[in-house]
């Protein structure tokens, strides 16, 4: 899967990849102790993590960009993640511009699910995130501070990633339902910042979720060019093209 | 330069992607603090910054990988860093595997810049990095835990930076002699972790040195897709495609 024809000397060696697609949560996904650099740590060799992350977007405005972002081609995309909801669920009067109503965010994440289909990624090889839980007292005070009220709330982002699970158990793709995993028998307020984005803490817990879901699906991956003590250094060229 | 046509809807985005071409000091810059990552983070939104390091490599073996790496395409490399030298200047007697004489080195160097030339990476889009120093003791306990004797010299080493800097003089390239710097009034043992490889502080100082010298050449590269809050969020399309 990985080698192709190509040029001089040796074969084209393809690159597989894996795509993260979401909102804020995403593009800061490679900052210190973040998600996303922690899982091209533990890839490397075997694949590059590309950050398809976009501040502030919702699922309305992800389903226009991703053909966009994402085409048939030659590179070989092994895992895409979709991970939007927590503009999406942003309450309807206080945010008019982030939020998308319930039904329409899931027929998004649809959408999305069969454009990634039609480019022949298939699947097995896609995870829906849902948001994360909202910790609206600590999140208030972000809203005030920029002379807002909160704008968001618990149950509502909630009722937004029942709706993420339910499209993944419609569409057969896998799903990581970081809500309810992040509240599960414990207090949820040392995985967030603001009280909407990941700590520290936040993003170890979603690096090692989401590589119990990826670790199987890229087991097959092999290591990219040889170890250096496997290679032959009297015929490099023997290991090497 | 980052659009081009495209299919359904609007035109293919085409991501700009940086290269870091290099042995394990390479490799693992996106661990924890890691220079890679810190370079990922910093241009979130405008370019990829691919992880083709090769721990172990030589420049020998890199010659010969590089045109399985990097070819003429339609992805637009805005940056490629060559950073060999910890691994070529280990000692000929004691390390015949991976050493490689100081000449071949320069060559090897040389033929890099002209291979990417001739895929029309420019010289002004290329930055050679030396080799840092070694902190012999530190290192030399290393590989007697592996029943080895020391084999490499901070001297040595020094020479494959100098020859470095001297390619990159010649063939007109940006160079970062890491070797040097480390090294410039001050003790340097706090760069690195085992003697031979960075620790965090030396991952900071590469990735501050490197920022230094990227930031004028990516200056112009544009913030991809509009800013959340400048998406005409009655019309989304005629902002988002």
């Amino acid at each position: 899967m990985a080698l192709a024809e190509a040029g001089a000397g040796g074969r084209l060696l393809r690159w597989p990849r894996i795509v993260l697609f979401g909102d804020s949560i995403t593009e800061f996904s490679f900052q210190e102790n973040g998600w996303g650099a922690s899982l091209a740590e533990r890839l490397v060799r075997k694949c590059d993590v590309v950050n398809r992350g976009l501040s502030g977007y919702n699922t309305r405005w992800a389903k226009l960009v991703l053909p966009r972002l994402i085409t048939k081609s030659a590179e070989s995309t092994v895992a895409v993640t979709i991970f939007f909801g927590a503009n999406d669920s942003a309450l309807k009067d206080l945010n008019p511009k982030q939020h998308v109503p319930l039904e329409e965010y899931a027929a998004n994440l649809k959408s999305m699910i069969h454009y990634l289909k039609s480019v022949d990624i298939t699947e097995d090889r896609i995870i829906l995130i849902t948001p994360p839980p909202l910790q609206e007292s600590v999140w208030e005070k972000e809203c005030l501070a920029k002379g807002d009220q909160l704008n968001r709330r618990n149950a509502t982002t909630g009722e937004y990633a029942h709706a993420c699970v339910q499209v993944a158990r419609d569409c057969g793709t896998d799903v990581l339902d970081l809500w309810t995993l992040m509240q599960k028998n414990q207090d949820f307020s040392s995985y967030l910042s603001d009280g909407l984005h990941l700590s520290t803490k936040g993003n170890s817990f979603l690096a090692a979720q989401l590589w119990s879901r990826l670790e199987k699906k890229l087991s097959a991956l092999p290591s990219l060019l040889p170890y250096w003590r496997d290679v032959d250094h009297t015929n490099p060229e023997a290991s090497l093209l």
